[in-house]
């Protein structure tokens, strides 16, 4: 089968990975590849790590250099990818790894995002009770934010158990990828090589309502939830610790089983041995995550701590999963559940 | 004033910043260095940045070679310093830097650490409510743990101003010499750079009960804390972020004043302006803690993030503060208020 | 075709980067993992990020172990692998990722090493000059040293092209996974964070015979070469500065042909165009080489700068290409030629 | 004495650095803080680890702010020193941390930098021969840029006692601060993590040309300078490995000597004992170097290896010890010989 795949914004984080998993992909042949301010560069310029890639000239980010694929990978700034997506055929499968189509509520879309709701469409989590079902097939397809990934691996298991209390509270620190390749100052490398510090705290964060979205679906009820992101010295990686009040009678048996048998069955999600800890290193340019579980008996708090890389788990490779749900590939086609360490 | 301070432990690395602070004390000629393993190598073989000290040769760490000083400073593993203390005259200052008399509760002391508990000193955190006054001429001081600092320096104004509810969350994330010269696997260079993972989760880790201690001390009742501490890629460093449910009424204004409040007169604490963060790189080989808040109202939570060095305000500066306290010198004396950065 | 594969020394950096390499292999079937101290402990315990083989017990390094296999893969200390060399039959192929079969040279071998020559085996750089016939088929190959693999392909084509002079000087900077899981202070992330050192300077280094070995072989006379290795605080990753006197005449143009072609149908050598420099990062878990070269008009000397993965392309990537080539398969099979970067 | 000191280019890493020193600086009253396009910023804003400086507002750098001081620091990009020092009276000190007055012939200085030769003044490294008496109480001074210092300061005594070839090869690492605050891609700490890359290979960095007029000074004959640049992942600190052939007869024992001798009165220079090489980390924030050398007897090299901080002994501190020469204050006046480590 041979899967003609178009990258828009191919010259960022997330579009260089995309760019790295497609070419391992047995089924993906690549198509455009574009940029807005970069087309007429080449691949090498932007991704030196994508040697097979180097020579290839970046096309602008238009609907006609978009169109004539099977696959469209939207890799945009939020706000960019409704305007495209409808120009693009129905029967095309259109991955949007930006924020526009994750929110079900129009009324949070326009309070965090401060613009028109451009719709929601299926959320492209599939380790998420029932999430699996809502992507296979599917022509239209929202990527988590790579926080709201953390966060939900982290905590979903509990709260669809029903084992969690409804005040979670989330700390996750990340590489500088995550903040994509912004320039300024707070991000060079000077700056953030040996520091830590905090950002968007208070839940200015707009992967606030994603997380909320999550885990209150997986409760079934409200879910409010205090986010506070980290910026850490790495380049890739993403620590989340969550807490959330135990319920009565839980148990650190009862906590292991809900999350053993969660994920189980997932190919990508590894509950750790009691006594190991999640490294982000375990995972780096690998879709895996990293899960561990513990019961403050004195705090009586459930507290799980997920690694995953962000921009593969996190993004890209997240996309690449979700684009063999849509195809009815097997789901671990051309996706690394190996990460590079040390 | 001619001040005779011996340290033990010096090759370690507390006992190396608390040189590196008294090299710069204008009071301070050091006398006896000492060491258990490392005994009669030199200075300069364990601490290559203490360029003034490279020759002088490492004691043993024995009662005779500590005697005859006007301070002697500990930096052993716990268990050791109250031996050391006791056969020291009551005219010496003792500061120890280990954990040994910072719990004042001989049933928390044994259930945390095993064995019998040796005793309660003034606690080394003058910026606590009431901390300064029992510091001031005392002869024995217990130096705070790094992680109780830096929760304790965020949290502990919203308790004693009474805004804050009795269930706190502390995630903190800390540089690898946090963890001392251990030669264990986890703690290489390799495996440390470009990771980020968690340890002690779920309230495991020593320093839960010192953090209780301080936050229901100010709060006047008690207080539980789901603590958390992350090992991340920098050689030095505390990002304390720690959330507490917001007591009806509290608002932004009210919160911001009770830290602008608390910490006015404090020459080491600074609680940054709205909309900058604290980053642990400004207090890099610094005595100085960046502080700053947020009220989270749709999780109806306050939010402080605190960074310290937590070898220096951690640790080893803490020490310095506390013997100018006890000397009745002026308690910034030769202590260092700028980072070193980038 | 089913190739079964044993690794010995499967609990160390090198032998987790065989097994990460040999997991996505398409034609290699794990047999025994073997270990000295650790053998009875789980692949998951040495390492995390390989979670396909999180429950794999490491069995002790025996000849009884290794036996069977079609493959042997030896990630040992140097001095061992000779003696299960000869135990094992003349037909297994048996790939030595240490230093025991690399000097041709008996006398040099004891001075850099101490011990009796155990001696030659075809050299694992089939990029060098002739290098590539003598590994077709072999049953026994000895992976060259990481640095050796840096400096040789920086340098081999200017000499066996006859136009550099035979006093080259190499300055290359390594991540701290080349020094391997040694629990030794100076490699504690404490201290390998933040900082730059020298060690094993003025020729010091074992790998400074190797090098000679394979310069003076590509220039048909000998070389002399002033090695100096440099520790840097990155996980994984070598760039060598390389650079040696210009024979007269020598022009940009002349060099820049002498490289594109020496690896113009090299699959894993990239000579990067004009005003590009080579990073580590790009070949982060990658079986490539990124190469820059430059003429330096005022002080008359060719500069040579290449960039690789000390693990892949330096140790593990290099073995499997090896056994490719030993095997007759596609020299490319199963080794990734994308980094994971940023 | 009160001695007061603007400091222009306050909001980059030299000028930061600067402010830091002279904040612990006995004699200095700071006066005029001035940037470009930062003026009416506050110090906080740039450099949040100078607490005590929060709230000071940045001034306009312009020739009515800079006049009424006693000394004058330029932090500033080249090109722009020289119209603001002859506006300024010959009795201010002006102090040029950029390039503009470095280099003594207008030929290099034309054919490095594109413009006319501002001029030249005494040259900041009191550690060469003859250095210091230039600096003692001159009104102008060029301080050294970072890598010549590193360099020099490794070979010059090899020069000036006649023991080294002409023919040197300098390959030093730098941390990103090296590069200043610019905005651009590769400076990105995502990118600058976990990575080593070159730059300006081949002798084109503009460094190159003061590297030779130093060597060339010491030797009292040409000198050729092979110099390679490596950026490398940390925020500051110089690893600079030189070599230089050895002259007939020099064994390590004079070479030893040499050093020896040559710094044996120096106060920020330490030659290391045998058998410890230098470390970054050991200079971080000092106003110090450390140096070791050895000799390759099979290559027939010197090699010396310095580390210094590329912002402090590289640029401000060293800045700050050309002011106390030229004010007649003892030459460490207010610098730190401690770096901060680990």
């Amino acid at each position: 089968m041979g899967v003609r795949a178009a990258v828009a914004g191919a010259s960022g984080y997330a579009g260089g990975e995309l760019l790295r998993l497609l070419l391992s992909h047995p089924h993906i042949e690549l198509g455009a590849l574009t940029a807005a301010s970069s087309a007429g560069t080449t691949v090498g310029e932007h991704h030196p790590h994508l040697a097979p890639l180097a020579d290839v000239v970046l096309q602008p980010t238009t609907i006609e250099t978009l169109q004539g694929h099977d696959v469209v990978f939207l890799a945009l700034p939020h706000g960019h990818s409704g305007e495209i997506a409808k120009a693009l055929p129905e029967s095309t499968v259109v991955i949007d790894c930006g924020a526009d189509f994750r929110l079900a509520d129009p009324v949070a879309w326009k309070r965090w995002y401060g613009s028109d709701h451009a719709g929601t469409w299926p959320y492209g989590l599939p380790e998420l009770p029932g999430g699996r079902e809502a992507l296979q097939g599917a022509r239209r397809i929202a990527v988590p934010g790579c926080y709201p990934t953390s966060a939900s691996l982290a905590l979903a298991p509990a709260y669809a158990a029903g084992i969690a209390g409804p005040d979670a509270v989330v700390v996750a620190a990340s590489g500088a990828s995550g903040a994509g390749k912004s320039l300024k100052p707070h991000l060079l490398g000077a700056e953030v090589m040996g520091s830590l510090s905090a950002y968007g705290v208070g839940g200015a964060h707009r992967h606030t309502p994603e997380i909320i979205q999550n885990l209150s679906a997986a409760a079934g009820e409200p879910v409010s939830v205090s986010f506070t992101p980290v910026l850490a010295p790495l380049p890739r990686g993403i620590l989340a610790t969550c807490t959330a009040p135990a319920k009565p009678g839980v148990t650190t048996e009862r906590l292991r089983e809900v999350y053993e048998t969660a994920y189980a069955d997932e190919p990508f999600v590894s509950v750790l041995p009691a006594g190991r800890w999640p490294t982000t290193a375990a995972t780096l340019g690998a879709n895996t995550a990293q899960i561990q579980v513990a019961l403050d008996e004195d705090a009586n708090r459930i507290v799980v701590v997920a690694a995953i890389d962000n921009l593969t788990k996190g993004t890209a490779g997240a996309a690449v999963q979700c684009l063999n749900l849509a195809l009815g590939l097997p789901e671990t086609t051309g996706l690394p559940t190996t990460g590079v360490a040390p």
